[in-house]
């Protein structure tokens, strides 16, 4: 019989932390802390097997299931000595779901399951408080009703003010008993009116409506575009956890907060975390009432007066200091935990890999492997190389003039200027039109994850740092201001108000996410520093690797910005983004309008000097490093203006009337220009433009030699090659002018990219005559699929959505359809010429995904845009790492 | 030691018929023919080797070539009696090229080599007839001028013209001897003149310039095109025969003439040939004068009085027949032979399988088979399918009212009408532009090729039945009437004259090639007659193929005239073609222009009755057969009109302000529409337009059965599909509104195009869901390619001319690419589903090298449009044939 259901809680578990992918995250923590003998509230978790076959079988149930609930259920009931339903003394649950990889805040969590209008009153005598047995009831309800019955909590909300003006009181915790319970049979009436039936009063269809709740959740939109963003299969399914409800809301000795074992900002080791005296979990998260901090130090670090935990409850923040230890002891990583504290005893309700920074990851990842309690290799391991991005990118410029408006809490670093918007889905249409947003909310909610995603950067009024606001930003490496509570804002008006300034919507604002400053108009920024932590991980990274990594660069900025990022070559000059230039581009067009070869010859002459001083440049800065350089690549219709005035300026400038020009580019319009004539189809038809860029290229070399005696040894590539006679012919022009320039064989090398299906079919013949292979797999993608990346946006998220693409395609490499034409390609290209150079010059060069797919395939280097270069380096390593595990 | 020259004549040689590769047709076939004790003047050849080698050493012949021709060349002599150079008894030589496969007219050339002032006079003296060496002479001068030392013929007829004036004379034969003499030497002052160096008069120099003047000729531009239209790789080379020269010319006891051992235009078997009196056999040929009929019966049959060969040389007659009949019987096939008669003695100069006429191929194949000269197989391999066109296309309506203008000869088989063209270029001009052109000329030449291939019909004034035209015409198939000698045709007034009637540029003419009948006007049409010798070769055809051929067809038209041809089912039903009818096109749009599913089901419920309907007709033309219905394919813009007008008339009409259809038309624009929202992608984002397609399918299959009883298995094909799971959702939804309408599993089958790389890398996983694979070879090639077919003719040329591509990769499919993934897919299809049936249905499937391919990978069906179905019928069993050579 299949287990589907796992207890755990006593002192002992049926799970352990490596049942990950069957109990869930949380389950399988839990599981773990009870075995370690830590105080976990008894429960069980109902697998993840049994959400797939939920949804494999039309949201039935496995027919084991009930019986083995029932088991677990008593088996709590045993341990915490009370009895689910029972009126004098009735055991309450949580309910919360826990998949395998964290999903905070998009999952449905419903707390003091059990409850109803016999159990509330053996609450309250239990208790001896029956304000916190109503308080918890009406909790309860509003909760239940809005997650699992789906009556909106508005009408709650409403219900709830309505009482509060009628006794003319302004916060919750004035409400009476009497009042309380008003509450709850108003609520009650509402559920009643909405549904046309009773809200349940049966513990048991209480606890099936939960479980089934968080199963659907699992469907929900906020959890599909959350596993969309964060490439978390739909088949992984959630885990449901059923655990006996402890309370932080039975007075001043109760308590509930959230901790981290290391700063999760900046990665120092010290307590990091907050708490709420007298509250209930959910009230830390949701930011509803400003938390204070746990340790004493950071109390004083944020000047802050209201008392730390450790002042508070310092038995238990001794207590709780111990455990945090164990735990990361334990982990061997920085933990993130909750607890509760229920009249005076420590409760732990979970634990995680805490979410971190990257500069924290960073620091974190050295300094445990300093501490000697990971290796290095498990520390460049655990680094999420997309988050390096973060350190990369410019903070705000000190020495400029900042006109602070306000301050918030220092919720996500990183610094972003932008427009302001007051919704998601605004922020998500501004951006998709190019615009920098900065997305602007009282709070946030899962159903603002888009436009966080879509944002520069996120500020809000309210909650904290564990706040979804500040959780999900950092997740995103989005820089996020946090609970600016100065700040007043008005959505309808389109208004924030800090004191008298009034900022509208499109207006400019600057974060800075690593001070929590906000600040008027745009701020200059300086780039990061790339030392310190920074530079040992690339350290132990660079030692690991076995693959090049290299750029993409064509401007002299680009180039040295990825030198100083540790590029180890060029991979791919993109040889036409020199022709778009102001001063060189009338010359192109002319060249493009040439009726005869004469005349396009003439034009080419004008653009010899320029094309050989770019090179020029371009190999001094690269000094002894690799320079691959790809001839002329786009449709030539890509230079001409678009536009009529456009137009007949370039005609009056060259000389031929507007009608002449018209037709011109009329002649060069095309149907499908992806597919047109490009690459070097333009080479074979007009050979003379390559002769001129080959020329440009031994020249520049010889200029270098003269003033540096360094000799470069440039590599040409040829793109769109789907013949080797395409190669052979192009490369025998090349060998032409090299030879008149007195160039010998070993002074250049010719090679190709590989970015059509027919290339990488046919690559034992093509590499006869390359000497290097290039994948190109922006093209490749698109013709192996039949898919222009222009195009697909339309219907690209229809694909994500069903899951009949798991990945964008053009951002993370199919290794199933592209994927297999690399390995053919690489097979057959080194079965004709072993030891051929194979490299990858499409943007997944810096996708640490496609990176290791370029490991198991052995690709000599990967090339990706400057900023990249860092990532490269590391999921480099990564990939050797994953490749052949570590014996340490 | 390399033999690089072989030598014939004399009753031995050291080659044969079947050295054809090495010593081109020509040269293998005066070796056969000396071997079989025919008399050949004595000669060699220089093989195609020697051509191979000189191109690829830079133009520079064998060092061994000297001695060897020197050898070959002193056989020559032994065997005349005379020495090349002796000036009393010298030795003429023609210098002929001669490629492995025939190529009439675009070869140079020259006769009489050997001549100079000195050899001149002992062939006067010899010949007894100086009138006859001068003429020799001065021809040789002019023909050598113009194609090896490239001095342009209309200097010579200018000098020809002015001296034939200032005598009074008309006719070349009216020029005296010294009229002659004087020729020469005003044709050696030219020479100078234009080249700055006397005329060669070293025959030995002569000869090496004639050699090197055929193989140049084998890269000059006529020779480039004609290989391209007829697939001829350029690696074959030409080789070069040197014979000794034999004169028709020598006075009215010789001749010089063509024949064919049965009718090139019907098939008959009969002497059929023309000849002319004291003439050199490039006057046949050249149409300059009108030749003689060679038997008797076809100069009755012509109604002709001038005397037969066989009246006036009835020896040789009688000679010539036997010695065709032996050709006949040797190389069992129908023989097209050269001849000449020196004085009284018949001398053969080639033999080669002799050009037909489809009908002609058709009747011969049979007929042979029939004769017992060759098998049934033999006789399918005898006919060229592409070839089978010609008998498919309608002829004139014999009840049609026609005004006849003219008649000329019955050249080329076949009706045709379109305009009035006066020039190849014009001609293929218009027909780019989608016109049906009328190629007329006075007489047609190399340089016109691209126009009569641009023309639907080919129409001269001068020339016979061997004529450049008419042979040109009858290998491309185009309908040809040539020699109508009352035609007068006026290039610069663009007038076409007949009596008093006089055509103009434009004007519409209809030819009737079968009968030579020039007729004024367009004339209506019938089908051919498909019983008879046709249906005997298909017959056999079908018994030996083993491949189905299916038809692509939408139309009941379509559907019904490819069962007459032979169709086994539709392989490919285009359901968008159905949509762009007048009366639904409207629905279309209104559907397209849908801004909700609801709007888009409103449009879709008014398509579904039409779309039904069209599936019932179809299902009750193909009774029996299997009918492949691919759902909606294209992007749907193409639906959308492309003008402003047309775009306001559809707003007004479906009731949308002209605004949002622009914005709705815009929104629907593609950069790459090929690679855009189009295919299955359709189907995912508007699943709707699939689901009605699928119900009208199933509700026109319950139909027919309720209407005749008939049980349709329909095949519904899914385009585009890159990945399984768009199969699989895709199916579902078909697999649910079948079992709606109450159908069984076994009542319909759900299969796929294969026309990504994507989908042929991962057919294994699309074969789970598939239940048929049809390889759309059109997308394949493009994507495999990355190369666009609307876009690629500004280049393909570029490409065929410089031998990057073959042949054109979207007329033959290509083996090494697309060809690779056909057979990756099928494979992979294959070990997921044994017995997956496997298809192809882009244009491919109707030509017969793409269909030898099919055979190759064992595919169950091939499927082209209606009038090629019979050239796959022949094809496919003709693959048979080769993939398995027949033991008999």
């Amino acid at each position: 019989m299949t287990k589907w259901v796992y207890s755990f809680g006593g002192g002992a578990s049926d799970g352990d932390a490596g049942l990950r992918n069957l109990l869930g995250g949380k389950g399988a923590n839990l599981a773990e802390m009870s075995n370690l003998g830590l105080p976990v509230p008894p429960g069980f978790t109902i697998s993840t097997e049994v959400c797939t076959a939920y949804y494999d079988n039309n949201r039935v149930y496995p027919a084991e299931l009930k019986a083995q609930i029932a088991e677990a259920l008593a088996k709590v009931e045993g341990i915490v000595g009370a009895n689910f339903g029972d009126k004098a003394n009735p055991l309450l649950v949580s309910v919360r779901s826990g998949a395998r990889a964290s999903m905070p805040g998009m999952m449905d969590t419903v707390l003091n399951l059990g409850l109803n209008d016999e159990t509330v009153e053996g609450l309250a005598a239990l208790s001896g408080n029956p304000r916190f047995a109503y308080d918890s009831y009406r909790r309860f309800i509003q909760m239940y009703s809005d997650v699992v019955l789906e009556v909106d909590h508005y009408h709650f909300e409403e219900i709830l003010d309505i009482h509060k003006e009628s006794l003319g009181v302004t916060l919750d915790t004035e409400l009476n008993v009497e009042a309380l319970r008003e509450l709850v049979a108003a609520y009650k009436a509402k559920v009643q009116e909405e549904l046309g039936s009773p809200f349940p009063t049966d513990p048991h269809e209480q606890l099936w409506g939960a479980i089934g709740a968080v199963f659907n959740s699992w469907q929900n939109d906020r959890a599909k575009v959350y596993r969309r963003l964060h490439n978390i299969p739909e088949a992984w399914g959630t885990a449901v956890n059923v655990q006996a409800m402890v309370f932080g809301n039975m007075g001043e000795d109760s308590a509930t907060g959230v901790a981290f074992t290391r700063n999760p900002a900046t990665g120092t080791r010290e307590v990091y975390g907050e708490y709420l005296l007298n509250a209930q979990g959910e009230d830390v998260v949701a930011g509803i009432r400003t938390p204070r901090y746990i340790s004493t130090a950071a109390k004083l670090a944020a000047g802050e007066t209201d008392p730390s935990l450790e002042e508070s409850l310092p038995q238990t923040f001794a207590e709780l200091s111990a455990i945090m230890d164990k735990l990361e002891a334990h982990y061997r990583d920085m933990q993130d935990i909750e607890f509760t504290v229920q009249k005076g005893r420590l409760w732990m309700l979970q634990t995680r890999s805490g979410k971190r920074t990257a500069a924290a990851a960073l620091k974190i990842a050295v300094e445990m492997a300093s501490e000697g309690l990971i290796t290095e290799r498990e520390a460049i391991g655990r680094m999420d190389p997309e988050a390096l991005d973060q350190l990369l990118h410019p903070t705000l410029d000190p020495k400029a003039h900042k006109e602070i408006l306000t301050r918030g809490l220092p919720a996500s670093p990183g610094a972003a200027s932008g427009i302001i918007v007051f919704d998601a889905d605004e922020a998500e249409r501004s951006a998709a039109e190019g615009r920098d947003v900065i997305l602007v909310r009282i709070e946030t909610s899962p159903e603002d994850i888009h436009g966080m995603h879509a944002a520069r950067g996120i500020l809000t009024s309210r909650g904290g740092m564990t706040s979804h606001a500040a959780v999900v930003a950092r997740g995103m490496g989005r820089p996020c201001v946090s609970g600016a509570g100065s700040l007043r804002i008005d959505y309808a008006a389109g208004t924030l108000t800090i004191g008298t300034e009034v900022l509208k919507r499109g207006d400019v604002l600057t974060l800075d996410g690593s001070t929590g400053e906000v600040i008027k108009g745009a701020v200059p920024t300086i780039n990061p520093e790339l030392s310190g932590d920074f530079a040992t991980l690339m350290g132990w990274a660079d030692k690991v690797r076995r693959m090049k990594v290299r750029t993409n660069a064509e401007t002299p900025l680009d180039a040295r910005t990825a030198r100083e990022f540790g590029a180890e070559g060029i991979g791919l000059c993109r040889t036409e983004h020199m022709f778009f230039e102001a001063d060189r581009i009338m010359a192109v067009r002319e060249m493009i309008l040439s009726e005869t070869e004469a005349e396009r010859r003439a034009a080419l002459a004008k653009l010899l000097p320029v094309q050989r001083q770019d090179f020029t440049e371009l190999f001094h800065i690269m000094k002894g490093l690799p320079v691959t350089i790809r001839l002329l690549d786009p449709p030539l219709h890509e230079f001409l203006p678009k536009t009529d005035e456009e137009l007949k300026e370039i005609a009056d400038q060259a000389g031929v009337s507007l009608a002449t020009m018209r037709k011109r580019a009329n002649e060069l319009h095309e149907f499908n220009p992806m597919l047109g004539h490009r690459g070097c189809r333009l080479g074979i038809s007009y050979p003379e433009i390559y002769e001129m860029q080959a020329r440009a290229i031994f020249e520049a070399t010889l200029q270098v030699f003269r003033e540096t005696g360094d000799t470069v040894v440039p590599e040409i590539m040829i793109p769109l090659v789907g013949a080797k006679k395409e190669l052979d012919i192009l490369k025998g022009k090349i060998d032409a002018i090299a030879a008149e320039l007195g160039f010998k064989e070993s002074g250049y090398i010719v090679g190709t990219m590989i970015e059509l299906p027919r290339a990488a079919l046919l690559a034992d013949q093509i590499a006869q005559s390359a000497a290097f292979f290039s994948f190109g797999t922006n093209d490749l993608t698109q013709t192996t699929y039949g898919l222009s990346r222009d195009d697909s946006a339309n219907f690209l998220d229809d694909y994500l959505r069903s899951g009949i693409y798991e990945k964008d395609p053009f951002v993370t490499l199919d290794r199933e359809g592209v994927g297999q034409l690399i390995r053919i390609a690489a097979e057959k290209g080194r079965a004709t010429r072993p030891g051929i150079k194979l490299g990858i010059c499409g943007e997944h060069g810096g996708d640490p995904a496609s990176i290791a797919f370029c490991e198991e395939v052995s690709l000599d280097y990967v090339s990706c845009s400057p900023y990249r270069v860092p990532i490269a380096r590391l999921a480099a390593a990564q990939a050797v790492l994953n490749n052949a595990p570590a014996k340490d």
